[in-house]
């Protein structure tokens, strides 16, 4: 951050839980948002022991560790009439109010759009939920994988002949989350100008479909078919050589892949060179991206006799330095031990008063060279008097009177 | 969108092209903002003729359409200093720069962050890249399919013992430009603040490493070892059953996914009544989730039996009213056949003054229940009288001048 930080003053009050929810507002946070959980005093956000570690039932899950840094937690008791009451109070304070809960459940608790923005009526309050308002599916549960199945993008991934897959990336979580995050800068662009509240909505389902559109544009280009899975190649297939393609080693990520254009011929007689094929080039047989598409597997064999003698790395270094895409597949490990990702800020330590020094992948955008520092996910309740005081004025013996009352914890 | 747009007033000098770049300003143009795409004259942004349909070959292609609605087109002959000049005088008028063009290019056309950022201190001037400032292939040119192997992502998808695939959405492009799009609107709120420019910075690889942070605690979890390739299931496994089960009609996608949750033992219970088999209720051999994960043929043949006699729409409905998460693989067909998304404002009709009716998927995000409207990709160098009007109140007679010189078209 080159000064002062971005969102600085914008106070988001964050019903969230699990991954859709808080990967949006830690967004917020790593640029300086004020970000407050309200989480219940038992057990919290229900990410806190998400994929814990075995061994460590008390501590806080890594998974919640990389989706919470950044922000505070008030554990408020929402049972209770005076815990709701409670975060009324706070959403007269809020620039943002948002929460993630099953379809109908916030609404439930006395805290939904109608209630809040009747109360601050320049709230931006914000819906997360796995189907839209209006779809067939409207009441339904989605987690992550249900709105990768039902937002098309497993149809898409897999072997051609395969199952569909599930993608490692939770598009359908932080994916979501980060579409979520432009709206509500936006719409807090709009209040700054203008003073206007706004009431968001996103559904997860829809939100895979915005990652997915080069497949509709190849439903479009076949007449309605639709797009098929592709392996690790393009939707449609592509252009070969393209692909993954075997290295030394042979172990279950020593491929590298190499993409040559249709749109640049240049690239098909580079990686001869780079092979040592030269004896192919201007060969017929290969000339056109026509006539490689037929000879696919020659093609692929032909690339595949060079990988094998290289390390993934090395085949990527020279194809790369021929100016034609290429990367090593990289695994979590790998990626993990690249010292090079933690001297860029790209992974960042977190250091957690129980969870001790813990290394992750911090917010990748960099503002003047540095991306945003790292603060620590909040322990549960971890600043119940100091939220309530700066955000309330609240002083000491009213926050012990609720604690007594066990409305906070 | 209930009141006035969002992002009116803010002006955006989109050097970008492919999908990357244009994924990112598109998501400002939805909101309001005045984005100008700047390019050649020739061609224009290559996206133009992507994944273009046969037959067409002088129509935009449905790929541009989708990633440059609400935008606007001068098309400026950077190869003449004069061309160069004018992109320098709109820079000065502009709140935000944006380029994705291979590493050096930019600088070497005398627009890069340095020039652009002395006549303007306060634009936010924003870079796209394949790899980060810093990292080993810093230099290396980087398509969609790279950084998704090269930032982990297809080591962790496909078949457990299969080749790493590439999942059908394009994280690496669009996953990317959602990241800039939220950095770029934390810099504008600051800048509204305080009057501060920004240099941003984004890599596809440190991008595609956002959406994967669930497979790094996988890793840790398990002591360093890399996360595995897990089909349908999420990494890990999971706890079964869990994954897609076939559904009635054999079809590639004619599955439903059903997710039961460790952390819920009654999604188990539910099921089985779902399915009745009431009879396997309490029985130990499935009782937990350590024992179904023991038994996992055993559980998933129960399931398909079951599943194997319902049309994929019924099993998830059936499912999900019994609130354990299921959803039907939907494809790219089905989602376009599907009206209930045109109701709700998801996809909306681009008329196209020479595409004519396009249908696509517009920003999913609704805004007081509406999502935003959706106008037309431009025709190359449409606005340049235009947005030179506007921009730089420039006359009609300077505009021919321009025009009559070549340095715009």
């Amino acid at each position: 951050m080159s000064g002062e930080n971005c969102l600085t003053g914008l106070k988001v009050l964050d019903l969230t839980q699990f991954e859709a929810g808080p990967s949006c507002t830690e967004a917020l946070a790593w640029m300086g948002a004020d970000v407050v959980k309200i989480e219940n005093p038992k057990s919290g956000d229900p990410g806190r022991t998400t994929l814990g570690r075995p061994g460590s039932p008390d501590r806080d899950s890594n998974y919640f560790l990389q989706y919470n840094a950044n922000k505070r937690s008030v554990a408020v008791n929402l049972k209770d009439p005076r815990g709701v009451e409670l975060v009324k109070r706070m959403a007269k304070h809020a620039d943002v109010m948002i929460e993630n809960f099953a379809p109908g459940a916030v609404e439930r608790l006395g805290l939904g759009p109608d209630v809040i923005r009747a109360l601050n009526p320049s709230i931006i309050y914000c819906q997360v939920k796995g189907f839209g308002t209006g779809s067939p599916y409207e009441q339904s549960l989605a987690f992550d994988m249900i709105a990768q199945a039902c937002g098309g993008l497993m149809s898409i991934t897999g072997e051609e002949d395969g199952k569909p897959c599930k993608p490692g990336a939770t598009i359908g979580d932080t994916g979501t989350g980060m579409l979520m995050a432009i709206s509500i800068l936006g719409a807090y662009v709009r209040r700054l100008r203008t003073g206007e509240g706004e009431h968001l909505q996103v559904a997860m389902q829809d939100s895979v479909m915005h990652y997915i559109r080069n497949a509709f544009t190849y439903m479009e280009r076949t007449g309605g078919k639709a797009a098929p899975r592709a392996g690790d190649k393009t939707v449609g297939g592509g252009n070969p050589p393209i692909g993954v393609y075997p290295c030394k080693g042979g172990g279950p990520n020593d491929y590298v892949y190499i993409f040559t254009s249709r749109a640049n011929p240049e690239h098909w007689t580079r990686l001869l060179k780079v092979m040592g094929r030269e004896d192919l080039i201007g060969d017929a047989r290969y000339a056109t991206p026509d006539a490689r598409t037929q000879r696919r597997e020659e093609v692929d064999a032909i690339v595949t006799e060079w990988t094998r003698k290289l390390d993934k790395h090395e085949a990527m270094r020279l194809v790369s330095l021929a100016t034609i895409p290429a990367g090593a597949v990289l695994d979590t490990a790998e990626l993990a031990a690249d010292r090079t990702f933690q001297d860029r800020g790209i992974r960042q330590t977190m250091k957690h008063p129980t969870a001790g020094d813990y290394v992750m992948s911090g917010w990748p955008v960099r503002f003047g060279g540095e991306t945003p520092a790292l603060a620590p996910a909040p322990l549960l309740g971890e600043h119940g008097a100091e939220v309530l005081g700066e955000w309330l004025k609240m002083d000491k013996a009213a926050v012990d009177a609720l604690r007594t009352d066990a409305v906070i914890s």
